[in-house]
Order: structure tokens, then sequence, then C-alpha cells
């Protein structure tokens, strides 16, 4: 069904906006957490914590930040969930997706 | 031949705290570039390279520090060549060790 989606060139435009806004975003949180965690290693196991939450948060965006547009509008809904994007930042996208994504922000808010 | 060394517990007490203190000294190290690497990121490679850098830093003494006492001269000559121990510092060993660790520094001082 989602295959099936058209997206507009504009849309696309707002889609490439959107995800690459939320992208920088996750960076952020990502670097911030590193340096607050560089910041207070005081044990070798510090360092190997460290490790290990770099290779999760590198696995996780890979995961998470997937651009194919068969699965964009499930990536968005996700993104507002965790608060990497508003609502609002999703405005120039047509009805169709934003019917996809709000179904799945209900279904996810509502378990 | 090196199995067949013998170890006194006077030497094996010695031999243990010259490894301790070079293992401290290299968490240290590491901690210390991690701090500085960790201030420094500006950009998502940043990220990933020190990561990478841990994970090396982890594989790397796992396989340095090794308390064999089969390969425990030869560990302690790479850790002095490494400036991660001083020749003092190993001067609890009996001469047989301390002679098999000399040359050792001599063979990889002269390539």
């Amino acid at each position: 069904m989602f295959r099936d989606l058209k997206w507009s060139d504009t849309e696309k435009k707002a889609a490439r906006k959107a995800f690459q806004t939320a992208l920088s975003r996750e960076f952020e949180a990502v670097t911030r957490m590193t340096k607050e965690r560089a910041a207070k290693i005081a044990q070798p196991d510090d360092l190997w914590d460290l490790e290990n939450f770099l290779t999760e948060s590198r696995k996780r965006i890979d995961h998470e930040y997937d651009y194919r547009y068969s699965v964009l509008p499930e990536v968005f809904a996700r993104l507002i969930l965790n608060g990497r994007l508003s609502e609002d930042e999703i405005k120039g996208l047509q009805q169709d997706k934003l019917e996809l994504i709000g179904r799945y922000l209900e279904i996810a808010r509502s378990r």
C-alpha cells in the first residue's frame, strides 16, 4: 500500500528537509552525551561503556534514519514520537502521507 | 625454552606490580586521548572515529597486556620499548628474565 504513495518534487524537498533537521538533532544529542560521558571517565570500564554507547548509537541511527519513500511515513511518525521532529515540521507533506503518519501516531499513543 | 623459566613468589609479585603500573599508564593515556578527542567533536564522522579509536585501543590492550608467564619477558620488553615501563621498574625480576628481556630489547633496537 505505502509503496503506491506518490511523492511530488516539492513534497520530496519538504521530506528531505525534515529528515535532515531530525538527523542533525540526533547527531547533536549523541555528541552532547558523548562529551558528557567522556568528561566523566574515571575508570577503564567507563571507556568501554562509551565505546558501547557509540556503537549502539551508530547502529540505532542507521536503522531509524531510513530515507526510502516506502517507509518514510513510519520513520517520520517515530521521529515525532521520540521528539526529534514536531508535527509542524512535516506540514509540507501532502494529505495522504499526513494521514498515514497520523494513524501511526494514534496507534503508538494508544498503546 | 621460555616456558621452562621458574618464577619465585617474590618475583611474581614484582612482575605483577610492574605489569599493573604499565596497565594503569596505558589506561591513563587512552583516557586522556579520549577526553581530548571528545572535546573536539564537531561533525558526525568524529563520533565514529572516536568509536573506532576506542575499539582499537581495547583490542590492542587485550593483546599487549598478556600476563602468561610464558610470554611475560616479551611483554615487558614491548612495554619498555613503547615507554610504558622503565628498565628500573623490572629490577625485581631475576637475572634469567632480565637477560631474556635485554635480548629482546637488543633485537628490537637493532632493527
